[in-house]
């Protein structure tokens, strides 16, 4: 696979990278020529600040979340004292699992869900415990199934919080309704009279302003019962740039002072330079300018890989588009494994063309085979042209499979 | 203290904060607009990169250290692929004891150390073990014997490393020779046989480049012994900028590996933008300029310190001048404390001057007290007048409780 990787024609339809010719590097040039000319804004730019965050950035990115949710200012679930900046919301998702979590406590995870974050409970002794994830969100029976099989077992007294990535999900394209995240937070509080202690709902909404397609959806900090309840991570990576990597994120009490704590410890604040240059974007409207412009653009290229997928993947293979995000879900008939080892990844490697096995995505379970016919494929990274020819490589291979 | 710190007149010789006139604003503002100018540079500088560090950043700041360190680019012992970028060096200083250690191990501190350090030590169940400072190092007969008293208690199982802020050290400004740091890495291996396993050399060498006095001395990594047991930590926060926070560490294996593994969980790799300004700076000889200003400039304010000192303060106080960094350590007659409970750090803030407390610095041990007649007085961010000013009130203030 390494010798793959440095072949020059491969084609990485793997990535979770954003799109290159979009990102804002003028935009950043300008704004960046502005705050370091002059010394009173420079000069703080360039040195140490606040631990969870510098006010302007923090005051900014709640208004910013404010109007998506359609609430006003004054809104407490909303509060700028209640919002950290991280080094992307990687680094917050991982500060709230050490603040929250002991080894051998459990969180509830899509099924599918963001292989990173599993990565990051195996690192840290947590357990996942999978529910079934259908076309608009978990499923709520088995939600509900699995908090009563915990309540049985003793788990639910582990069980700490379940994971969401709401908008356009990592791996699927999924979107969980608004309707949907007040059932669970409903359905979680139940529970939480046996587990003796609050089970969160940790609301991942990275991808939810790469939006090309229907309505934004109101976080869960919206929903009824939420306060206290509800953590909502969020990112300037995927609609700004990954490479000036701020996140964010809104924390009930206790927490937000555990996870201000945790951040001290790891490096007692985000680099203030970059944290201006997010401000500055929000504050000039340069920033809705530029996410507007690269939704237009995702639109097309998710357009592109659909035409593709249309023309070149046997009807054999279910895909799940999405409205918004970086991916496209492909499920193969069960029988035909597209797995780290399997013949379809090696064939499609040989036909240079990368994608991402879905089976990396899902906790380990003993109560279910992890799902093997599976594949991400990102329109994010890779150009129009190179989608349409990557698609047509890796539907070769499929039909050669699946025949 | 609130209250105080918010006082317009308030002088704060407290924090570990740079000099802002000479913060490197012109030259960051020109770098940024030639790597965001041109798209072969921009994208990539704003696009994730790689876990470990951007290559062109690891190579220059390898090349970098092999000059402070005299020894040719060929030494594996300064190798780019055993270097990695943090986020700061703090990043890389957490990441190394999550990697390292388990909850009830043990490391072995300069008795004061840094005390984000003793922190982050806490917040892991990190057991630490003072080892006496002297002013010219940690005192190697007490190290003997620390190691001695924890084989005979068993303890030396747990004993993981010793950390050392080896230059111009934060609280007390002491540096470490080159033949001590030889004799106790001798000294740690000695005892490995007993622990059962490696005791690492952890040095920190976060004040090294702000040297305004005397010659610099090789790292730990250039010391007989050290290959596979050094772990060397620098920062570019210091020396160029705090709010581009760029840090940087050499691990041996398989400390590097599993470091690496612990960095793709909190956020895959620190932002790209930041590492190509200072890779620009380092290509470019603008960052060896720059430092060759700041050490001036701080030569100049330790200066204007030390006769201030000199002038306003009782002689009763021992100084302990450093030829480097950004602190003077002061201490009191025993019997004076100046602690944070203490009537001489209430006076202090009435009289509008701010410093922090040496006991601050110092591990729980039972086996001693803490001293709490000790001050970490800092001439790193505060104006010359500034400095004059402060160590006036501050001396008029000692003078009432020595008197």
């Amino acid at each position: 696979m390494q010798a793959a990787l440095s072949r020059p024609k491969l084609i990485s339809l793997a990535a979770g990278f954003t799109d290159n010719p979009t990102l804002p590097t003028e935009i950043s040039r300008k704004l960046l020529d502005e705050i370091l000319r002059a010394p009173e804004t420079g000069q703080p730019a360039m040195q140490y600040g606040i631990t969870a965050g510098e006010y302007n950035l923090r005051e900014l990115t709640a208004r910013h979340l404010q109007k998506l949710d359609g609430v006003n200012p004054a809104a407490p679930s909303h509060s700028p004292g209640r919002l950290m900046i991280t080094g992307g919301s990687q680094q917050l998702l991982y500060m709230t699992l050490e603040a929250l979590c002991d080894e051998g406590d459990i969180i509830l995870v899509e099924d599918p869900t963001y292989f990173v974050f599993l990565s990051i409970l195996q690192s840290r002794g947590i357990r996942a415990r999978g529910v079934k994830l259908e076309r608009n969100g978990i499923d709520l029976a088995h939600l509900g199934l699995v908090l009563q099989l915990l309540k049985k077992s003793g788990g639910l007294r582990r069980v700490k919080a379940l994971y969401l990535v709401s908008y356009f999900q990592n791996p699927t394209g999924v979107s969980t309704s608004f309707e949907k995240k007040s059932r669970i937070l409903k359905m979680l509080k139940s529970f939480e009279g046996a587990a003796g202690h609050p089970i969160y709902l940790l609301e991942d909404g990275a991808y939810r302003e790469l939006r090309f397609d229907g309505p934004d959806i109101p976080s869960a900090l919206m929903a009824p019962g939420a306060t206290g309840r509800v953590i909502y991570t969020g990112t300037y990576s995927k609609p700004f740039a990954p490479g000036a990597r701020i996140g964010f994120g809104i924390l009930p009490e206790p927490l937000f002072t555990a996870v201000q704590r945790v951040k001290g410890n790891h490096d007692f604040g985000t680099a203030n330079l970059l944290q201006q240059l997010l401000a500055r974007a929000l504050e000039t409207g340069l920033y809705d300018e530029h996410v507007a412009k690269i939704q237009k653009r995702y639109r097309q290229k998710a357009q592109v890989m659909k035409q593709a997928l249309a023309e070149h993947f046997p009807p054999e293979v279910e895909i799940w588009e999405s409205g918004g995000g970086l991916y496209f879900w492909a499920r193969l008939p069960r029988k035909i494994s597209a797995g780290m080892n399997s013949g379809v990844f090696k064939a499609a490697l040989e036909a240079d063309v990368l994608y991402v096995p879905g089976e990396l995505c899902y906790a380990d379970d003993p109560a279910r085979r992890k799902p093997a016919n599976e594949m991400r494929i990102s329109f994010g990274s890779a150009s129009g042209e190179n989608i349409s020819e990557g698609i047509k490589r890796l539907g070769n291979v499929l039909k050669k499979f699946i025949d």
